[in-house]
């Protein structure tokens, strides 16, 4: 098991200074489509574990491992982390923040094509292992269990039924240190309880959101 | 401006081969769902990038530099090459290959998403620099080139209209080598005169083109 001292530091300060300081970066500063902008966390978590030499385990010199890392980081992209967004949009963020109904054939569709992504998970990435790419914590655990975290917030049981995954899930809770793992999803698992969206403010979400949710 | 010596070895044989062995890698060997094979193909690239040892331009050491790579392959995923994608199974794939009829409402939001995203490639990315992350080629360029590729082949002219965007296409294949980047794109720039699938086989590709062009 990997210490929680282990963890890269994330805590609010130094993300939102690592946030802006990445934004100079390149196009995710201003004038970029706001819709494009999750898509850049890949590359700041990569920026953070080379600038700061991170624990071998996180990102790992090894190429083999190195290249089971990069496969999780390029194949969630249009699989799990998409199903998971559209999940808690479907579930909790149109109906509940939006006001806006989903047609019942459309969330059933969003939540099939979860439970495929989320077998491909357990079946294809993390198989037998304590971890996605071996026995040691790395960022696709933490990508990984960072977009899980949407569907659960919207009231799915993702581990259900998955003790393999559930495990899983325990182990890298306790990698990353339960207060920590719990501080950085406390916005996501309270998500249902938002109030309804002013009325402007929906005006301006709604192009955005039908972007990000195709 | 970059030799074609420094042009990482992509002929077919040793191409064929490193994807045998990046196969044993993890879950993208046997029983992967095939319609997730393309997406391995940045881990393959950065896999290569490392075990090659090419020069430091294609992915640079400078952490500003290879993060501006990084977040271009994490943005393309769902943006540029979702659409390249769709664009050339709906201009191609389907009604010449399938001959399966698309709606030319589906048909019109596609080219209007490419559009929109092949901008961003200009004006967000390109910018007024050589190639997508400064003076030198990177992996960016080449997996951007081959996205771009891919709506050539449909017919789209992506690249009229859009002086700066052209000067780094010819750039670009000049980096490569003419001959090398012919090759590379030999099978999709003669896609319209593929002849119409065998009806057995179009029944076993469907599911995979409706979930691929998801």
């Amino acid at each position: 098991m990997v210490s929680p001292a282990c963890t890269p530091h994330l805590g609010s300060s130094p993300r939102r200074t690592m946030n802006l300081k990445f934004s100079l970066l390149g196009p995710c500063g201003s004038g970029y489509p706001p819709s494009r902008w999750p898509l850049c966390s890949v590359a700041i978590l990569l920026y953070l574990a080379h600038k700061y030499k991170v624990p071998d385990h996180w990102y790992p010199q090894d190429l083999q491992a190195r290249a089971r890392v990069d496969e999780y980081l390029a194949w969630q992209h249009t699989t799990l982390r998409r199903s998971c967004l559209r999940t808690l949009w479907h579930k909790v963020m149109f109906p509940v923040f939006l006001g806006e109904q989903i047609r019942p054939e459309m969330l059933a569709a969003t939540l099939a094509d979860l439970d495929v992504n989320v077998q491909v998970l357990e079946d294809q990435f993390l198989q037998d292992k304590d971890f996605l790419v071996g026995p040691h914590i790395s960022l696709a655990d933490v990508v990984a269990i960072t977009e899980l975290m949407h569907p659960v917030g919207g009231g799915c049981p993702v581990f259900e039924g998955r003790p393999r995954l559930a495990a899983w899930y325990r182990r890298v809770e306790a990698a990353v240190g339960k207060d920590l793992f719990l501080e950085a999803h406390e916005v996501i698992l309270k998500v249902r309880d938002c109030p309804p969206a002013d009325p402007v403010i929906k005006q301006k979400l709604m192009p955005r959101v039908l972007t990000m949710i195709q």
